[in-house]
């Protein structure tokens, strides 16, 4: 361990309790930003935040969006010869449901192992509390920061970001930095640490299919209505052929294969044992011809991410339903517009519809580009060293399967260059019941935001 | 209108603001029989009915079964040289979801332009009262009835009737009739009288289909994993081929084509344009090389009534769900055995899983039998010109795509030949929002079943 990250720590142990007593505060927040009647915990916990970064002594601002709203802070003091790091997190998180599956109340955090456990203890207010205890540590050793530092914190990135992604043309001044950080990403395994280097582009849709204006009885009805349901799974396995691959007309037009040379530098090591272990899965969904890795971060996929229609509760309902419904989403590459590939899906979707069935597809707000960034630029390599120091090991290159939609903008709005990290790990069951981070790895980020900020001063 | 008709007709006025008083505390219990949390509302409605039949004179019996208790009561005073008649009905209801779609509470029974709107109204409640007004009237008029009267209420007709099914061979001796009528049926229009000669057999399952321990991030694991939501599309897209029949090996088997003769003698009238104005649906499902009406009365069928994965609520979810749902129903014919089609689609399921997903298969209990009964039989003769009295209209005789279980094995146990009715329409919404019955037809149906028990007394 470096003298540098030493102290550091030294410091980081002296207010550890009183954090993690805050980081409990801000877990408690149902800041759930895709369910309406979540909107005054939302904006109750962009408030708690506000103060929150306030009493560090950065100056805020809460930016109100067609949604949820922002939290912009900065501390500037630094002055003009040195360079302004953009940091960007959310607030927001996923819905809870199922809920029946969480062991303890998604908003009441538990303690167990070492782990804390609640929706959002990772994604993402794991992540971004570890960046403002990290901007706490350098404000309680040297009263200043060494850089400029501007916060981005927004409400809406589990739904897509449309809110801050229609005021970014109005905050290009606001937002004007050198280097952009997403700490939203994650690391293959606890011991090791790895920059990403690319997220993919995402589109999605909701699918509603109609075939009758009332649910019928299906002992009478059954036979002559065409069943929506069926309608709708006949449609849907259309949507890839055996080999996984996605059949929709002109989805992979697009597409620029991965060099060899790209190839090389990722840490494509996918142990399927261990897959096996944590989620008691195997790799068999998807392309069959890519490895799974490769699949999950170079290669752009369609996937169903929810069905109904008719009675699915206890028990059994001999119904055949007015209507049935599908989510969909599609993840994308560099290169593909993920408005055109949104249209392409779509149009296949209602060209398939049977006689006798309405067919309506909506393309959600919320659409996102890939991004990808470059090893050799300097905010790639400040972080790089920093996950190094403090993991005492060599950071390796890694691909997010995940989009964060408003990175490609918010890098253009702010002129800025990407770089993509973070200390999610694969079986924090994020987005899922019982989702946890460790309390070890708000440690670990703290040092590390810390330690790159202290790199970046001095390059 | 015959002297007989106008006689009961001119009884029934001088009751009917009471009668419908107590039709509505009949629609007010809320007795759902699949859903647990309404167990108390099913034996308090069961109680009230119970106590109901008793003051109209009836010895009553309430039957315990494993799940919802059966109301049996006899009114034996024709003595043996007469006929005795057993009526079924139910008193159980189906769920009410969507609840939403509900103009008025399904259990705050409402009344527009003739008609009552409650869940229930019709299927089974309305069909039930109206018995229970016939037996009053006749009662009322001449203090005792001219054949013997058995009533078995049950609670878990829409659940299947596993619990009366159970109890049956113990209950041989005081089910013993020479007559089963099961007024749960329809009529094809307002004014046009008919018996129903048959229903489909049934045997539903609940699928489930488990692609990990855990639901997953889709940008993370989407290409990894088998998301269980493919996998069911997939599946359940093969259980039926472009023709509309089903694909399960062995489906057709017992299946013995109606013939000429009997297709002859079924009012197969569809009329494809008043369906569309009922229903805003076109009759595009089932077997294509049969004619609708046919395809819903005399051929099986496979019906998916529910589906289920993921996330469905407002707003969306990029997940993929550990675990996927679909609910299945066979409608059957003579000669299918329930359990045997059951299982073999149970197998052709299993048997399309593909790699890294389990699935299972539980056939729910409540499986039943096809009926068929005969034109030329007594009770049906007898019922036939009882229709025709009240309508004044030739009998037509129909079938009904629907199942009701129990039908098969209560002649059995009762030793009894069967006359399946009801004044049931094609749009009372049953089992779906806004069920609702007409006033009108309480009073036809109360003077049809009455008139009935008349013809059948003098046979």
């Amino acid at each position: 361990m470096t003298t540098e990250i030493k102290s550091l720590k030294n410091l980081y142990e002296e207010s550890k309790e009183k954090n993690l007593q805050d980081f409990i505060t801000f877990l408690k927040f149902e800041s759930v930003s895709s369910e309406d009647e979540h909107k005054k915990d939302i904006l109750q916990c962009a408030k708690w935040l506000q103060k929150y970064v306030q009493k560090m002594g950065f100056k805020t601002e809460l930016w109100e969006t067609s949604g949820h709203p922002v939290l912009f802070a900065s501390f500037l003091e630094a002055g003009p010869d040195k360079p302004t790091l953009l940091i960007y997190n959310h607030y927001d998180v996923q819905p809870v449901d199922p809920l029946e599956l969480w062991e303890s109340p998604p908003f009441e955090p538990a303690i167990k192992d070492g782990e804390i456990y609640a929706r959002g203890a990772q994604d993402n207010k794991g992540q971004c509390f570890y960046v403002l205890q990290a901007l706490n540590l350098l404000l309680k050793r040297d009263g200043t920061l060494p850089i400029n530092i501007k916060l981005c914190i927004e409400g809406e990135e589990e739904t897509g970001s449309a809110g801050l992604s229609k005021i970014l043309k109005n905050k290009r001044k606001e937002l004007l930095a050198d280097y952009l950080a997403i700490v939203d990403l994650g690391i293959p395994k606890p011991d090791q640490p790895a920059i990403t280097l690319g997220v993919r582009g995402i589109v999605t849709m909701d699918v509603e299919l109609e075939g009758s204006n009332t649910d019928l009885h299906s002992g009478s009805h059954g036979g002559i209505v065409f069943n929506p349901i069926h309608a709708l799974i006949e449609i849907l396995s259309k949507l890839r052929d055996k080999k996984g691959s996605v059949t929709v007309p002109g989805f992979y037009d697009d597409v620029q294969p991965i060099s060899q040379k790209e190839k090389a530098q990722l840490h494509l090591d996918f142990n399927p044992k261990e897959y096996k272990k944590t989620f008691a899965a195997i790799p068999s969904g998807g392309e069959k011809r890519y490895e799974p890795l490769e699949r999950a971060w170079t290669r752009p996929a369609l996937e169903i991410n929810g069905i109904s229609g008719g009675y699915a509760g206890s028990g059994f309902k001999t119904v055949i339903p007015a209507k049935a419904h599908a989510k969909i989403s599609c993840r994308l590459v560099p290169h593909q517009d993920p408005m055109r590939i949104g249209k392409l899906v779509a149009s296949y979707i209602k060209s398939l519809a049977p006689d006798g069935i309405k067919v309506d597809v909506k393309i959600r707000p919320g659409v996102g580009a890939a991004v990808r960034s470059s090893v050799s630029s300097k905010v790639v390599q400040a972080f790089s060293q920093a996950y190094e120091d403090v993991f005492n090991k060599k950071t390796k290159y890694i691909f997010a399967g995940g989009s964060i939609p408003i990175i490609s903008e918010l890098a253009e709005a702010s002129k800025s260059t990407v770089v993509l990290l973070g200390l999610g790990l694969q079986d924090d069951k994020i987005h899922a019941p019982n989702e946890h981070f460790g309390i070890d790895r708000l440690e670990k980020g703290a040092l590390i935001i810390a330690r790159a900020i202290e790199i970046l001063a001095d390059m």
